[in-house]
């Protein structure tokens, strides 16, 4: 299900861009709570000006939909590779918005229009070195070219923001890599409690 | 055996937190010359109010013992996760006090009051980021969030500082992933010659 | 074969420091084109003053000629372990030399003349982490003192630039751990196409 709203964030309203997807479902959804919001951003300027399908995004959301037994619901945007949307775009989903989790997608290579690294610095109050680096170990033994990704994560106020390729096939092995890290690292920065099914990710909550 | 000394530093006597330990026996002790020193750092609100334990430096201290065989004594700190606190007793410990090794424990993940990284940052004239790769690398295996540790390390004048996370299992796997090239780095930074017992960790000296 | 030409950069004759090196065979020149030029920097006061025989810069061309199948040519600089010579041969290798990859050996430890790192990173666009950590990765488990190497990676407009340590074991088998995903950076990042030998290197093209 897919509602779209108007988006007051800079007065445009881009509706493809900027819809609020909705992926709850009853058993999901908590009865004392709202449900915890995740920022999903597709960076692209392909899938941005509509020439190509964004597959990273829906990647992401599957993944999250497989894993997450907390109720969530998506915060999506595809953008293109500006360094400058794709900083405000994190902080205003990580600020405004009231994601505790933000997860990019592509724009992490070496490629002059590749700047989803640089824009995410750009915002964290704390880098986490150890999530790219768990990324590119587990993908370096049979993706030579893991070692060509810049992506990286950290921590902005109370929102953990990770940058992951583009390609599905990366985001489901990135998040693999990480996410049994990742609700302890929310619950420390003062996020919601998350839960995820233990078959699929056994979360470990050392603190 | 603890010496409790006058702490001229700051104009402040602080005696539990600046005291200086002494572990020395005569079997350890060097004829010739004066132990080599280590400082040891302990990051942590509650242990600095003395609200808790330090159990982190006992456990730097007490691997330091098992592992190194040259004569050493401790400069040991129990502070609080104040970043310009930290920054200061790093440097001190390297430039004042003389000591060839300053270890840090505590303060390293990713919450508000973690700041040891960036302290350690600042203080250093080289980085040295294979270390925090590698005790990351050898915790990832069982520990799904060593990821979150922003432990780093690296050269201040002719001192290696490292940064340990806060858990005594933690000091210990962490050291034992690094120490065998501590010697080294010692040597090349124009610090003393620092032997290990060879069973324990054998030290690597290429140069 | 060396043909020693003037070096009209910086106004300064050096033959010996400066001297482009051929390596070309009719069966590696390509008919219609020029060779695809690499720079190959070694960094070492010893060997820049004579007193020391230069063993990282050969390793490194030897390395190139068993696994290029591309014809290529060297443009070789031994130079002191100054960090703006080191910055101001890189920009010039990538800036007006024309090379698509250029390769640094040595300067990479944490001794006060070893800044090759800190010169790469001043004249880089993109820094590529994976390339390092991946060096230091596969050399851990045997050389421990591989976490003292500070080697960095990175883009500076379409040329790729990748420091080595100095020891020619090492510069074989840093190579080997990335050389895998050289090709398709470099294609990435607008260069020539890289062509390897794949009994020796098989290079991977997602993109």
């Amino acid at each position: 299900m897919v509602s779209c709203l108007s988006n007051h964030w800079q007065g445009v309203e881009k509706c493809q861009q900027w819809a609020i997807l909705s992926n709850m479902d009853d058993s999901k959804m908590a009865s004392t709570g709202r449900p915890v919001r995740v920022g999903i951003v597709s960076v692209s300027d392909r899938a941005h000006r509509g020439v190509y399908e964004d597959r990273g995004g829906p990647a992401v959301r599957a993944y999250l939909d497989d894993v997450l037994v907390t109720p969530w619901e998506a915060v999506a945007r595809v953008i293109p590779d500006e360094v400058e949307v794709i900083r405000d775009t994190l902080a205003e989903l990580a600020d405004t918005a009231g994601c505790c989790l933000v997860i990019t997608t592509g724009g992490t290579g070496p490629a002059p229009r590749d700047v989803t690294p640089e824009a995410t610095a750009a915002v964290l109050d704390k880098e986490l070195a150890g999530f790219g680096e768990a990324m590119r170990a587990v993908s370096r033994p049979h993706v030579p070219t893991a070692i060509l990704s810049r992506q990286t994560a950290g921590v902005r106020g109370s929102a953990l923001i990770i940058n992951l390729p583009g390609s599905p096939k990366a985001v489901r092995e990135c998040l693999d890599a990480v996410f049994a890290g990742v609700p302890d690292c929310v619950d420390l920065i003062g996020g919601p409690y998350l839960e995820t099914d233990p078959g699929r990710v056994k979360a470990h909550r050392p603190h």
